[in-house]
């Protein structure tokens, strides 16, 4: 590491990389963002809603990103502004570029932890960084300008791309293959067996040997805790651009298609084939065996008991009651069917003025 | 440590600190409560509900806490009997204290496995104890009488209160504050980024960089495998006392009150505010950005769409049947409207007494 | 490790150990099982359905296993056939058989990693192989033939049976003891504290201390990031042959008979009673204090509110529809009790054939 390596810009850097003006001294350094109420000197902050107005008065940010910068002057915001059209999305792009820069700059070649161990065979990239701890099995292959923090095991054969980053405590399975630019959290775990068996006479479970692999694409976004299991023969596959939460459980032979987004908690059953495009809300479940089209919106907690061939936003949840009502339309529910006979029945027997007319 | 520690207690001193009385001799010493069925010599057992009146005669315990101890003698029990109005508690009481009392004894200084690794300027106050494996980034601060058990991960600037209990392999990533006397267990992960997005012109997603930080109280228990987000960029904030089970998840932003608890497998979507006091149930869910009033209590696996600001019970699960019922009553469950409707119909189609009569 | 041991089996041999024939070159070697599409040269594979025909004309497996070896003949397969009535069991047997059998040879006896930290009194059985970074509590015993992988924690006092196996990264806390054959996936946390609070007058809660064990029988899987609770008092039982799929939750104190399997994202809450050869869907949730019968099944996504004491199929999920359908009746849903009342109402309100004819 360069000790004097510099993780601050300027604010004239940091608006023309992004195509923004800046009003004020473009000289002034940030290091970092944080909220208006938060940040402190050497912070950049930004304004995305009226409703941070009294946020922004009192912010002590060196440098505020703003959509009106003679607004923000009226109201009496004497430091450096940058002016475009959303901030918010500003912030998302210099704080990642800004967050990727630093990385790399602090991290000007390979470095191992003495602590870590590394099996015969492992290739490193460039500007790989491994963590306190970590295990990587042999003929593993990490590319370039990747991060394997603390604790990380990595099997047999593994394979990460280039710019990636797992977070400590990440278990990679033996031969389980990761895109470029993966961004994985702590706790997650990928390559573990499906779950596969075959029910035997004695009424006990054989197991089925699960000796497919992992293929995650370019772009992936994982979650902490979230567990993708490994294919019984073929892979387990997730496309480019998947993001998934924290607690998803995935199962063998799943296939999520590219840039699909899945909320925390959600499970989906083994060889389900979930399309491109797809958003899947928290706690979710899908069932297994069965197909979901491109660009389908799932809610919370709904459950996905067959195929969904025309997209659509589609949900399933009981309502929620104070518990008093919930009994009272609970028991209705189981009843329902019952009701109808009763209903049905009780019309028939009483004339319609179709019959009076009859 | 010092090998001459006796971790054992007199019947007689523990009901002096718990204002209890003894009936036998208080000399007896036990060093563990265990179950009147699993009690050894040396153990402490008690007897809370009537229905282990068989266990009762028959535990090997040295020493038994009852609410009475005539009954008990009479029953044949001839160890040391301790009364008191609620053995339970007298149990939840004088158990958690003996585990205190011994764990400051047995760590009388701070002690550092050799295969930890700090990292520069970490702060360990005194009967600090960090486990084999542990890792602990640059600048961060445990409290004394804090115990980090093995394979924990600290990130940089971490801090932990005073008399806290992080059990093996807990994560808890840069930045990210507990309070004292937590008790936090293993897999459980704090201070992973958030799950926030942007939708780009090409579908494919925008990461919004997450660098608020998660800010837990005292008093605080989470769950095995466990995950807390970081805030976008404020912090997540989880108050006093409030007592988190195992497999939760809590995105970013969320605002949880003073002595909530939340059973297992629970979801909190992001920037949700919990009010104090509040229970939820094992595998519910809270939608983002809505607001539980202190004091309101959520049924298991019951979905919060909308803020509830009137404190009470609520409930939202559908029934469980029979299969062959179940297809019936929900398949009358998704044409109601249309059975509604139908109903209303043939009703128009009859006339009333009150029509006959007009 | 014995460098010269091959790890590969004639056709011969595997046809011969269960009891299927060979066609073609019986000396032919192969080392693994893969997909036909996957496989390679001194790989087996099999067909199991018709459908994957087109791939069984394509593959480059050395070996494949069919039910029909001359129609496999006639599809113009060139390579070595095993026939068998069922190709797939013949694979879970045959890969499961060749896994145990390469394991015991390529661990003659038993090694231990140096970065392993055994703690004093530390039993280890012939065969036994500890991974980098494993941590043994003192007096733990590992019975012989089983694999403890890289980070796994073991308290003070565990036992492991016979030929187990633990993935990556498994904690397993004092007291805690697993059968024979135990296969632990990474992530799972076995013995972390039940949730368990006395609520106290200032609205707090106590915590009550956790001091039973957990006991899990033979032949028991267990899924990645599955949490199992040690009991309060007694333990939480697992018993032989019990499955258990990813993420599943299991409080204190339940038991769950023999040969049960349980799907992904399960929650069972505190002292649940599940009975022998039941199955319970994904994410279904069983309250505490309850009993399930024997054999009793229980679909994905679906609460058990009270015991079950007859066994069958048993399911409660809202069904999907697409989200205007839902928002009505979701609302019918709610107001199902006033809408009977309303047709009840209206249905006196108007005479009947019998009213008319009485």
């Amino acid at each position: 590491m360069d000790a004097s390596y510099d993780p601050s810009i300027t604010a004239g850097e940091l608006a023309e990389r992004f195509s923004a003006t800046v009003m004020g001294d473009p000289s002034t350094r940030i290091d970092r963002f944080a909220s208006l109420a938060s940040a402190r000197q050497g912070c950049a902050s930004f304004l995305s809603s009226p409703r941070y107005r009294e946020q922004l008065r009192a912010t002590q940010a060196s440098v505020v990103v703003v959509s009106d910068a003679a607004a923000a002057r009226q109201m009496g915001l004497s430091c450096t502004l940058i002016e475009t059209h959303d901030p918010y999305l500003f912030f998302a792009k210099a704080a990642g570029w800004l967050n990727r820069r630093n990385r790399q700059a602090l991290v000007p070649h390979t470095v191992v932890h003495p602590s870590a161990i590394l099996g015969p065979g492992v290739t490193l990239g460039v500007r790989v960084s491994i963590g306190p701890g970590v295990v990587v099995g042999s003929g593993a292959i990490i590319d370039e300008d990747t991060d394997v923090d603390a604790g990380c095991i990595l099997g047999e054969g593994v394979s990460i791309g280039a710019g990636s980053h797992l977070h400590p405590r990440v278990t990679i399975a033996p031969g389980c293959r990761i895109g470029a630019r993966a961004l994985i959290h702590s706790g997650a775990v990928i390559g573990s067996d499906g779950f596969g068996f075959a029910p035997q006479s004695d009424r006990s479970w054989l197991k089925i040997p699960q000796v497919g692999g992992v293929l995650i694409g370019d772009d992936v976004e994982i979650g902490a805790n979230t567990t993708i299991d490994r294919g019984t023969l073929d892979a387990t596959v997730i496309e480019h651009g998947v993001k998934l939460d924290n607690q998803i459980q995935i199962a063998h032979n799943v296939v999520i298609g590219r840039h699909t987004a899945i909320a925390g908690c959600v499970g989906i059953a083994g060889s389900a084939r979930i399309g491109a495009f797809c958003q899947i809300g928290g706690a979710a479940g899908i069932l297994g065996h069965l197909e979901i089209a491109e660009g389908t919106i799932i809610g919370p907690m709904s459950l996905v008991m067959s195929s969904i061939l025309e997209p659509g936003k589609y949900v399933g949840v009981y309502p929620l009651q104070h518990q008093a009502d919930w009994e009272k339309s609970a028991a209705m529910v189981r009843r329902l069917p019952e009701f109808r006979r009763q209903v049905n029945q009780e019309l028939r027997d009483r004339p319609s003025h179709g019959k009076k007319e009859g």
